[in-house]
């Protein structure tokens, strides 16, 4: 019911108990792209300049936020573009590991626009960089002035496939990882796996965790492709050297950004708790701090994934076979599937911790088969005992 | 359309080029109350502690941020309030006024939020005071946790009136008032006019400023009641000590909040830039901060709206008895229809500051006799050294 106000009519009876009420009743209409797309940065390709503008503009202005790391590595190349189309622009290049996720960190950039001086009715703001650059990226955009368009570029294989499609933002505070933070889409995010060429197997890795993750939960052709092609996607960093593993990379990166959109979509606020992206993550926020510094995000996650597929087996959700299979893609991934400091009571802690932000009950998804999952409520602690014993074994036969 | 995942389909094909496109489409419903109470702090009163909970609870939580002036009168009701209503709380004082609106000032509040600790599914937070007071919580409220449900309870005239029922918050950043903000309604309003029996005639004064603006141009009724009882209103502060100025006190306010929100509720995020409700707004930006610190907010909104009468009226669209109607009431209600530092030039100036914040167009709201506006974006310098001049005389001739 869009636009209602609802309220009790006027009147002027003395009588009357002195009270009325009225509901404001809206809707907001949200709306935004994201497309997959190659060699952003190629001077003539007019992409990246029109994302988010309402129409051409000869001289367009725009104020570029990007990673220091990924400014030493596209700082030139991106400046030629903005050149090349004739923009007039400011590149802003922050540092953006974990501890500069901060307040501070954001309204820094927030000087640096006001510096630069931003019409975002015409100048949207374009942040390149990782997760965390988009997350304060993405909170600064909805702060200035009360919401200033951005473009989402992410530049990690984990960014394409997770923090910059979705519309997350945020920044730690104190102890507490993303305290502050707003759900704020770009107007348009753009994936370019060009730029993970550059990026280490390890981390490459790590981004398939995620994409591992949407295989095993939602999409067994995803899975396939990921245990056909694990070696080759690793190697060549999903950049496609012959016309098959092209081929495969595209489709493993569309597969795993519709999958994750699929979800995101019809819960774009988290209103529902049953996620089955989260898959993965519920175990793994306690068992990366715990394992710190020495567990990158899918390393952990896919730990959690482990552990959650042995415990499916032995509820006969999951066959022994498709569980060996699940293990044998991790191992081929590069992933861990078990670290030393993640023993029962830090995983009983994990669970518990999970349980209470997801307001008192596990909603714990687990994988049924490969390709689907089920939410339960009962894991038990004996269960889980299990479960790392077998792990563990299963690990170290390896 | 609700909820849509718009897509090209999945394909194997490598001679396709290498794009593929998402269009994510959904809508947030935003849904809040607000009313009118009396004696919100009555220690039986069970409305303050049952707002935004999701259910009766024996043993509520609530952490409450109030204005530091306001804690100085109310603080110790509050704390009785809280305790006969069996709360576990905290109250945290903050000194709010306009120098003190900034994230600074929002962190603190976050930092004491967290040694709290809050439940954000069952413990809404509170905030009580003025309209800086109110900006700064709501800017938590959106923040915290990606969003924590909030609790206006405004304890002004013109937080009654204005800043406590809409949906803005925000705080100042460097030169700019503002600058960061979102728009988060409160998931409660509760407008209890007891508060303002304390506040200096003057600060009523302010307040009635932006009720007069509503009867301006869109309730004549609502003008009507300001005309005939100004002098009451006033003295009284809106307490009503007979049962006839308590009728007009609370239709008046009845009156106010409904126009307010009638032109809130379809536009509540600003992207219609022809806003009724920025009548008295297009001068009095640049006048306020021109004077400071002579002019209280809805002083200079007054200011602008005496102009703007005459200015009417010199089109025509404001018969000279309305003009002259007009600013009688404002006198009586205690407000300026002038300032010295008021020249052509500063509302040359603010003129053109509102057009750029108007993309362009100075879609300037004018009154069509009393109770009726439109929109106008022709008004030349000349006719505003005219406007200008008549005021002069017309206020130097009361």
């Amino acid at each position: 019911v869009p636009n209602q106000l609802l309220t009790t009519p006027f009147e002027h009876d003395v009588s009357r108990p002195p009270r009325s009420t009225w509901t404001v009743q809206t809707e907001k209409v949200i709306s935004y792209e994201v497309t997959v797309e190659r060699n952003l940065l190629e001077p003539d390709n007019p992409t990246l300049i029109r994302a988010g503008a309402r129409r051409e503009d000869a001289r367009p202005r725009r104020f570029c936020i990007a990673d220091a790391n990924v400014h030493r590595l596209y700082g030139r190349p991106l400046r030629e573009y903005l050149r090349r189309q004739g923009a007039e622009f400011r590149i802003y290049a922050v540092d953006a590991s974990e501890p500069d996720k901060t307040m501070a960190t954001a309204l820094r950039i927030v000087a640096a626009m006001d510096e630069f001086g931003i019409d975002r009715r015409r100048e949207p703001i374009i942040a390149i960089g990782g997760g965390v650059l988009l997350d304060i990226v993405g909170l600064v955009s909805s702060l200035y002035r009360r919401h200033t368009p951005y473009v989402r570029v992410p530049t990690t294989l984990i960014g394409l496939v997770d923090a910059g499609v979705g519309a997350k933002t945020g920044v730690n505070f104190g102890e507490h990882k993303n305290r502050l933070g707003t759900y704020e889409p770009p107007v348009v995010a753009l994936l370019d796996r060009s730029f993970i060429a550059t990026i280490d197997e390890r981390h490459i890795s790590n981004g398939l965790a995620e994409v591992l993750k949407i295989g095993l939960v939602k999409d067994a052709t995803l899975f396939a492709l990921l245990e056909r092609h694990a070696k080759d996607l690793l190697r060549e960093r999903l950049q496609g050297e012959s016309p098959t593993t092209e081929a495969v990379a595209r489709e493993v990166l569309r597969r795993a950004v519709h999958g994750m959109l699929e979800e995101l979509q019809p819960n774009l606020w988290e209103h529902t708790l049953e996620r089955i992206v989260d898959y993965g993550h519920s175990f793994s926020p306690t068992i990366e701090m715990t394992a710190l510094p020495a567990l990158l995000h899918g390393e952990a996650v896919t730990i959690d994934m482990a552990l959650t597929t042995v415990l499916a087996a032995h509820r006969g959700l999951v066959s022994r076979s498709e569980r060996d299979r699940v293990l044998a893609v991790m191992a081929e991934l590069g992933l861990p599937v078990w670290h030393p400091t993640c023993d029962v009571e830090v995983l009983r802690k994990a669970l518990r911790d999970t349980v209470r932000h997801r307001d008192g009950a596990q909603r714990l998804p687990l994988p049924v088969g490969i390709g689907g999952a089920v939410f339960v409520n009962d894991v038990t602690d004996t269960e889980l005992a299990v479960a790392v014993k077998d792990l563990v074994e299963l690990s170290e036969s390896r």
